[in-house]
């Protein structure tokens, strides 16, 4: 029926080209001469099996030479610890940021400043060289994305981390002082205030060892409100601070947003606090965590907590200041709202008023009602209270609704025409279903109800929309992150990529149309964020030649031409090298075996685009320095030898000749 | 011109489909209804912006879901120091193959085994962590790829790495014994019996220290022929040798084939043995390297180098065995042939008769006849000899012809209409031209004629061909590897991606169709290699449960569900885990601070994707474990505390719930 429909339309589009060119020349088809076969249309469809709706989903997606992409895609690169950044129609990769693991094309790791980076995300020494990265986050302003920066968490080491989007690289790593395991994070409060970094797996606070038979007593979970200083571009970690939770695990996240900014809503499983232990006749996790109806979403009042932790209302734990449980139950910060089955997903709707929660083993999605939960809350209408001593809200007293979409519900996103999105892992389905509440009165649709279902291919975890997070969502694409692949794509052996599928949302009235599946050939993208493109505002060079990317200020190790130098003074040698198409000056650097040798290089060129490497052979050292920077390497000249360096970033016709000897006499 | 007449197919298309659909419901093109707009290709295209063109090489490079690419493209993935595999023609890149960088997400340097490829990889103790990857090179059966491995280099190190293309998987580095940079590698010779790697910046070899004064007597080049075995799936260093070449830095390398089986060629520059030192008022490396009119082609008789080295007539230097310039000299087995300038790429014709030679500072392709070569070389016909006593065969002896092409020509390639594409860096074009000889007779063209030229964006280093370098081109697709974006994509940063662009060369008669952009946002492609998709026959889970990939046979560690176990002795223990959908037997693992820990976990799944991950906090480990296939990690439990250890590989519903407890008592 759909493609039928489409193709009356490729006729319309005939019809229409005919009375456009049909003074140019009738019949002229047929002189295919100097194209040949395989130039036109017709014959091209033919060739390669394409339907007409594979046409206009071709034209949906293709981007011509040198067009650029509406919007562009922050997606975690999930356990290949980088971040993702995609056009967005055309689900092209244009960069992997270096994250929490090294990678040499950007001189990630190699350089001092970057080492330092990654080193302040070790944990009391230990060198982490990944990250299982999950969720990124936007900055915002006013609860919309402001291009400025993104951040990312590790859920396997629970760190985060700070991309500056001026230059799209990252400038911080914090490690979380309390917990092993992150999930909840990274999210936003709606003018970038705290970045909300929520632990998964409860387990004994780092470096405490106690036996799984404490599990009750001595495991715990946590949320960590890390302040961020845009002016500095910072986490500040001496004003941030976290709170105790109960061991149960905790899920996602999501700030509040307009009538309800000033809150936090953090999902659980495992509120059970099975311990696992298959081994020993217990049942596995999967089994014991997934056997109450139940689990209880988190209400925190951030304003509560804030003042709480600025009143001295804490308790150092690792020096980091952290609100006890007691103390959040007497200061009535947190409280629980029962929420079915297996729940995973929990998103605020663009009016802030309602919050979707999606339980993996309940075919609905429950929607409860902010404001019923404020009213309870301030009435102090309990159900009950957990063992910790957490009030219950009365799960009928929030409600709003429940609507059916199907099996194994996870995440929702949201459009600007009163729908919300939602992807079901176990039907490999996205659902768009109609919200209600005044935001959504407006679009005249029925509201709570469910309208349609789009296939995906296979096992959909998050989707993300156009700005579909925001307090004013963009709609028109949706992208679903889908975990398996199997027949989607030629066998690259046993390990098969990911994959996205964009799929167009644009029409209110017609049916979702899957327009493109993108491989993803690295890491298992968690989620995604899709931005505007024209809010990015990043730099083109540096902003002046000497440029310190690690404080975004020139360098006081920045060097004209013809001010290079070395200098030696005992056992340290200095170097100051400019490069620049296609030689560096100087090129020939000799130092003795054992030298500590600090070596700064600027990259004096203006042009964009005018990248230079720099590595040194068995040395370990490769950079890339933009129009612009400047880099320090600094290492100990241990092995003796002639090592030619040489630029590794194709920089002009006589880039192979951009060469040099580093001699370390024995 | 070319639009119009693209208009006009357009407009036959239109034709015929309603001729096609005429009797379904003429005028329904009206009725937009439930579809709304934006879905027909005349409101997209006139939305986008797309030409008519456009819509045509939307239609060539569209891959509707669960359709095949025809060809995979195995791209170098430059320095970010792995391997790229991308989809031909739709430009997915569908997998990041780790090589000589670690790459968590494939659990590559993580693993015991894969830690160790990486270690042999390693010079005299130094760790390396990443490569500068050059020249991809797929194994070869009678010069044809047969899609079993595949072969690639670091330039920045002079490594070899080995992948075998049925999982996808790397599986050995071999450290170069004498040099530290290597560029002519990797190529195999037409049967795969050697792969050959070249040196590029000259030095005194491994280990040793030289005044850069005595560069002509101290520093040396180099070739080495690695000894494959095809049915070991590794090289056998015991087997190999190299030969001893002067300071030149010898540049690109190409086997003969057919004709010329049995004979290497390798190219130079800086023959006038430059040594830099601009600081110094000496002319920097690229003005010094580039003041001859020529420099020289290495001619290597490889029949005859092999047989010097079987009988022994090798010198052992870091204990590898070396034909020393002397005996090459003396056993005739290197000529060389003067080539202008600033030489670049040596391609040998699908037929084997002819090299061709790209200078960068030079407009034409210089080609050379084998033939002519050969019979000067039996003649002993020398025009002189260089310093080092190797003959110099007359320029004009064994010239087939000069073309004129423009500036800037590198890299040429083939297709089965008897043109050649060569690569034009300066002009940022790649020009088509007719070959010559025996085998581009039956074509009945004009033969060495430049013929047309395609517009790149921008600086075009290598191209690849539909098997282009092989004896049986496909042709179809030419894949130009660009070095620069400039304006090409949406800004994200100084750091710009590199760039693919798909051109159609499909039509002998017709001009070459840009199609398609690919941007790489990940390292600077240096060569790719296109092979006809049905070739490769990787596996889609390994063949038994518990196979060991190091060894590609069944894993003496594997173990089988309802078998797992813990082995505790004095201060070692041992696990035997499983793994499947949707939890790890067992759950909990207790040992000591200090205990030596050695932990195998199968996959006991069989089904397609059915991978898992495992990865433990602050222990920097992460898996990739595939469907069958079992992995160990060896490390000692450092540290103390609760460890909840999980799934990293989104697997079911229940994947969050795959988790388990490592404990450290302290």
């Amino acid at each position: 029926m759909f493609l039928f429909t489409v193709r009356f339309k490729l006729i319309a589009v005939g019809v229409i080209l005919l009375l456009l060119f049909a003074g140019c020349g009738n019949g002229n088809s047929g002189q295919s001469g100097s194209l040949g076969s395989g130039q036109d249309l017709e014959s091209v469809a033919k060739a390669r099996g394409l339907t007409p709706a594979d046409l206009v989903a071709a034209a949906k997606t293709y981007m011509p030479t040198g067009k650029y992409d509406e919007y562009l895609m922050f997606a975690s690169g999930g356990h290949s610890g980088q971040l993702l950044v995609i056009g967005v129609p055309s689900m092209r990769l244009l960069k992997v940021v270096g994250v929490y693991t090294p990678e040499p094309w950007q001189g990630w790791g190699f350089s001092k400043d970057t080492k330092k980076v990654l080193a302040e995300g070790n944990p009391r020494g230990q060198e982490l060289s990944w990250g299982d990265t999950h969720h990124p986050a936007l900055s915002e302003t006013g609860g919309n994305y402001d291009g400025e920066f993104v951040f990312i968490n590790d859920k396997a080491n629970a760190r985060v981390a700070v991309i500056d989007l001026k230059d799209f690289e990252t400038k911080q790593i914090v490690k979380n002082p309390l917990s092993y395991s992150d999930h909840g994070g990274t999210f936003v409060t709606p003018n970038t205030e705290y970045v909300i970094e929520g632990s998964q797996y409860a387990m004994p606070w780092s470096g405490q060892y106690a036996s799984i038979e404490k599990y009750k007593e001595k495991y715990r979970g946590m949320v960590t409100l890390w302040k961020f200083d845009r002016k500095k571009g910072r986490i500040i970690p001496e004003q941030s601070f976290a709170m105790e939770l109960p061991p149960y695990w905790q899920d996602l996240t999501d700030a509040g947003k307009l009538v309800s900014e000033g809150w936090i809503f953090i999902n659980s499983f495992n509120t059970e606090m099975s311990t696992g232990g298959v081994e020993d006749g217990n049942p596995p996790f999967e089994a014991g965590a997934s056997q109450r109806d139940m689990d209880y979403l988190h209400v925190i009042n951030l304003k509560k907590a804030e003042a709480a932790y600025k009143a001295g209302k804490t308790k150092k734990i690792n020096g980091f200041p952290v609100i006890t449980l007691a103390t959040t139950v007497k200061e009535k910060i947190l409280h629980f709202v029962p929420e079915p089955k297996s729940p995973h997903g929990v998103d605020v709707t663009p009016d802030g008023n309602f919050l979707v929660i999606s339980g993996k083993l309940d075919p609905h999605v429950t929607i409860f009602n902010f404001t019923k939960i404020k009213q309870a809350i301030e009435n102090e209408k309990f159900a009950g209270k957990d063992d910790y001593g957490i009030p219950i809200l009365g799960f009928d007293d929030v409600l709003e609704k429940q609507v059916e979409l199907g099996l194994g519900p996870l995440h929702t996103q949201f459009d600007p025409n009163g729908f919300a999105y939602t992807s079901l892992f176990l039907e490999s389905k996205v659902a768009r279903w109609t919200l209600g509440g005044p935001w959504a009165e407006k679009h005249k649709k029925q509201p709570w109800a469910l309208v349609d279902k789009v296939s995906i291919h296979y096992n959909v975890g998050h989707i993300a929309m156009a700005e579909g997070d925001n307090v004013e969502p963009d709609g028109k694409y949706l992208v679903s992150l889908n975990k398996w692949a199997i027949d989607r794509f030629s066998n690259v052996g046993p390990l098969l990529p990911q994959n996205f599928q964009l799929v167009d949302v644009s029409d209110p009235d017609g049916p979702m149309q899957l327009l493109y599946d993108m491989p993803i050939g690295i890491g298992e993208p968690h989620y995604a964020q899709i931005i505007k493109a024209d809010k990015i505002k990043a730099w083109d060079v540096y902003p002046e030649v000497g440029w310190d990317p690690a404080t975004q200020s020139k360098s006081k190790n920045a060097i004209q031409a013809g001010k290079e130098k070395i200098k030696r003074s005992g056992k340290k040698v200095e170097i100051w090298m400019s490069a620049v198409r296609s030689h560096y000056t100087p090129e020939r650097v000799q130092v003795k075996r054992g030298d500590k040798v600090i070596w700064h290089i600027t990259n004096i060129e203006r042009a964009k685009d005018a990248t230079h490497g720099f590595c040194i052979p068995h040395y370990n050292i490769n950079l890339s320095i933009e129009p612009g920077e400047t880099q320090t390497i600094e290492f100990v000249a241990k092995k003796a030898g002639v090592f030619p360096f040489y630029c590794t970033e194709f920089c002009s016709a006589l880039h192979l000749e951009m060469a040099g000897y580093f001699l370390v006499k024995p």
